[in-house]
């Protein structure tokens, strides 16, 4: 047995199972292994941006790592940016780097770069394996260690020759930490804070976005009265008609002030206190109004759950609480816009369905207008890092293959990771994108007067997608998506329902107008 | 003036007047400046990578930096690949990284990260702007860093609230250091090795590369029959009938061993000693045979022009010496693969052409067709990192607006960075891609065998790029450029003329077996 083959045993038998890969040469002993270990799924991406996507989409559904497979440091850093984002979802994620054997670093060959100051960035834990003898063990590390709490990116980094040489192996599954549970007297104390009936609102992130930490805080807000709100970008939030539904906070800054307006005690679960996206001049980055206290019910370490649970008993919650009413739009007819397209996903939108969003301004309507409609899962970009709406969708359906994933993508992003596309294919994957094709990077259009910039012809031009236009039936094409576009409503609505009812990838392209 | 405006008229001041930029909020105010330093132009990439790889074929070809303009550590990520590329080609570059606000780090809003990190692994300088008043000069000394000697890769790191405060400058530019002269004694010794008789070679890189290197070495070689190597992978050589040719050590250890058998006496000028790409189970990492005594006639930062001079001049060297017979092989005929589309290449390019080679696997026999053509320039992926081929096309374009730019793309890179299309249409510029799709990833498969692995289905599978085929025709169609498909070595040659004869980006899509 190879370090490589010892390796993929030992993810295997901890239950990482899957990896996303786009390999070089350093890597050939751990492709070559992928044969001796068949219960490792390797799944090729065109781009490292796409595997690190994928993991993320997988770890977020699965509630386990997928391991990624990139090449040195380049590859790293062309899967930066996802990395980015799954360290802000907190997913679990076995992030693989290949390095040159230990023996040829010296040498500084041409791809030879500082791949620990490049992983340091993203990784919430990192070891690069030295010694055949050891990597078995600093596998099931690093599986521990993704796992958590919170999910974090563990990067291996993996020499060749350590692949390559006869190894120990394989090793057991490492134990990972789990959650701290949260003290009675910290829950009674703000127990006591809620019952005086002064405004509160509870602010859910992360592990409080799944059903028993939405039902638990539900309870909590009827007993007491507490407003629901969630942070802006959750990773995963299970919604739909018959669960309590949390009002996300805007993205605006204002918008967040407003929702907060009147509050007088806050309390954070697995969520932290609100700041601004970006700073504009003259406005507060920090964006908890003067006045309101906060207050920390669970920490990203914490059992959110059991704290939200064990606050309802405390607060004497009654056992069911107000939960989102079914409803779904009309299907809608006439203008393609941003509001009748959020009106065609809501009226089709399938039960069970994952989506990923990644829809910026032009899908700013779909959140409200899928509110009512069945179960589903809502994915969302945590790290503002655009390019992994593709990717994670990808990464979802991978997970979910009996489910049917649903990609709102804004035409801007999905020039990033686009060879997610071709992936998909290759799987099979039951994922339908909805393009929304406003030729323009639209929120920079808004950021643009938003900070105070006054903008001639020179800088609309860096905003502006046109000259050319993208044609994304053509690119989707090229990778052998299926594909259709869509100038009205009703368009939208019939080629979304037919991408909808028949399994594999497909992409409907829909024209939206530049603006909101 | 604000700092923004302070900061791009210093740098068109210092001579650099064009950026390539994928912006986000964070560089709003870069952006709105444009439209106050007209002088600057801004061309927008839908990726990172294609930004910082246009900027690295800009400056291999222009001999000063462009500008990128990145946002924030993800942006940065995103375009690490290229500027790792660079960083080997020693490309002068000022790369630009908006951060957010220095106020607004504190709270870790979702796009924070160590960008310091991440810019470590690529910048020879790197430096955060912290104030206004600063801007300007720290933009002046990272112009003169980026000048070197070498090049090198200048990272300024630029908060959002520096571009939008008002700001002292312009700046002057700052002079930057010039090359080492390297002594008469050096010289005059080496000239006594190179008098002994004994076989010796010259090995060239980097600065050596250019007409006056080639001639200076060419006349050391007449005078003392000493062999002309040229590095692997140089950034720029000219080349073509009436220079000098250096033969270039091949990829593979193997080749490059051979080239220096029988060699005593290795002289290197501003090249380093061969290595291995990558190590591989039982065969070296080091490259000159045992019993080579190696010598350096210039490093990095000497001259070595002035130094092959100097030393041709001792040992009493021909004002001329061999050069490159011309040599166009004829038009080729029958079944398309890598010889016949060398030879298309061969037959057609044009005087003056500018090669951007990510040809790889099949553009294997390119450069040996292409030896005796008139004179043109040759342009290498330095440092190992693919996806470099169409941005480093798209920069060498926009240096030099009347010259034919070439661009050798094998399918598997190009799918890194194919967004460089969109941005060569939108600029007019005339590239024609020759994308070599062999539908896999053949390099890769080579290197497999070499690595001693034994693979099956599941290794093979991570290599292969069917399953779904990639259509390339379509692909560019989405980006608005003219794309055609050749199947014969007839159809390539008439389509490559076509192409080639009209200005403005074009590709052509050469359907080629899978191996050689």
């Amino acid at each position: 047995m190879n370090g490589a083959q010892a390796l993929i045993r030992t993810l295997v038998d901890a239950g990482v199972d899957t990896a996303f890969t786009n390999p070089g040469t350093s890597e050939m002993h751990f492709v070559a292994a992928l044969d001796d270990v068949p219960e490792m799924r390797g799944i090729l991406c065109l781009f490292e941006g796409v595997a690190t996507g994928a993991a993320d989409g997988y770890g977020r559904m699965a509630g386990k790592p997928a391991a990624t497979l990139l090449h040195l440091g380049p590859g790293l850093g062309n899967g930066l940016a996802n990395l980015h984002n799954a360290r802000r979802a907190h997913t679990p994620l076995v992030n693989i780097v290949g390095d040159h054997a230990t023996y040829h670093k010296q040498y500084d060959a041409p791809l030879e770069s500082d791949i620990d100051s490049i992983a340091s960035a993203v990784s919430g834990w990192m070891r690069r394996s030295t010694r055949p003898e050891d990597v078995a063990a600093d596998a099931a590390d690093a599986v521990a260690a993704a796992m958590g709490p919170p999910g974090q990116v563990a990067t291996l980094m993996l020499p060749a020759d350590v692949c390559w040489l006869p190894a120990s192996g394989p090793a057991s599954s490492a134990p990972h930490r789990t959650r701290t549970q949260v003290g009675d007297d910290a829950v009674g104390s703000l127990a006591d804070v809620l019952r005086s009936g002064e405004p509160a609102a509870l602010l859910l992130g992360d592990s409080a976005m799944l059903e028993p930490g939405l039902r638990a805080a539900g309870r909590v807000a009827a007993a007491c009265g507490a407003k629901l709100l969630a942070e802006t970008f959750p990773p995963r939030q299970e919604r739909g008609a018959g669960l309590p539904a949390p009002e996300r906070l805007g993205y605006l800054a204002e918008f967040a002030q407003a929702q907060l307006a009147g509050v007088r005690h806050l309390v954070l679960v697995d969520a932290r206190a609100p700041v601004s996206f970006f700073a504009y001049p003259d406005k507060a980055s920090y964006l908890v109004p003067d006045g309101v206290e906060v207050y920390t019910l669970a920490s990203k370490d914490d059992d959110a759950v059991a704290a939200l649970e064990a606050l309802a008993e405390a607060l004497g919650a009654p056992a069911e609480s107000p939960t989102q009413a079914a409803f779904r739009p009309d299907r809608p007819t006439g203008a393609l816009n941003a509001e009748t397209l959020a009106a065609a996903l809501g009226a089709l939108l399938p039960e069970g369905a994952i989506v990923a969003d990644e829809g910026n301004t032009s899908g700013l309507f779909c959140s409200m207008m899928t509110a009512g409609c069945p179960r589903h899962d809502w994915l969302t970009l945590t790290g503002g890092s655009i390019g992994i709406g593709m990717p994670l969708a990808t990464g979802a359906a991978v997970a979910c293959p009996d489910r049917k994933v649903v990609n709102l993508e804004a035409d801007g992003s999905a020039m990033y990771t686009l060879q997610a596309l071709w992936t998909q294919v290759r799987e099979g994957l039951d994922v339908t994108t909805i393009l929304l094709n406003n030729r323009s990077y639209a929120v920079l259009n808004m950021e643009l007067n938003r900070v105070g910039a006054n903008p001639g012809p020179a800088a609309l031009g860096m905003l502006d997608l046109t000259r050319p236009d993208l044609d994304f039936c053509s690119l989707a094409a090229g990778m052998g998506v299926q594909a259709s576009r869509a100038t009205t409503a009703e368009e939208l609505t019939a080629q979304l329902e037919r991408a909808l009812a028949e399994p594999g990838p497909s992409l409907v392209e829909a024209m939206l107008p530049p603006t909101l």
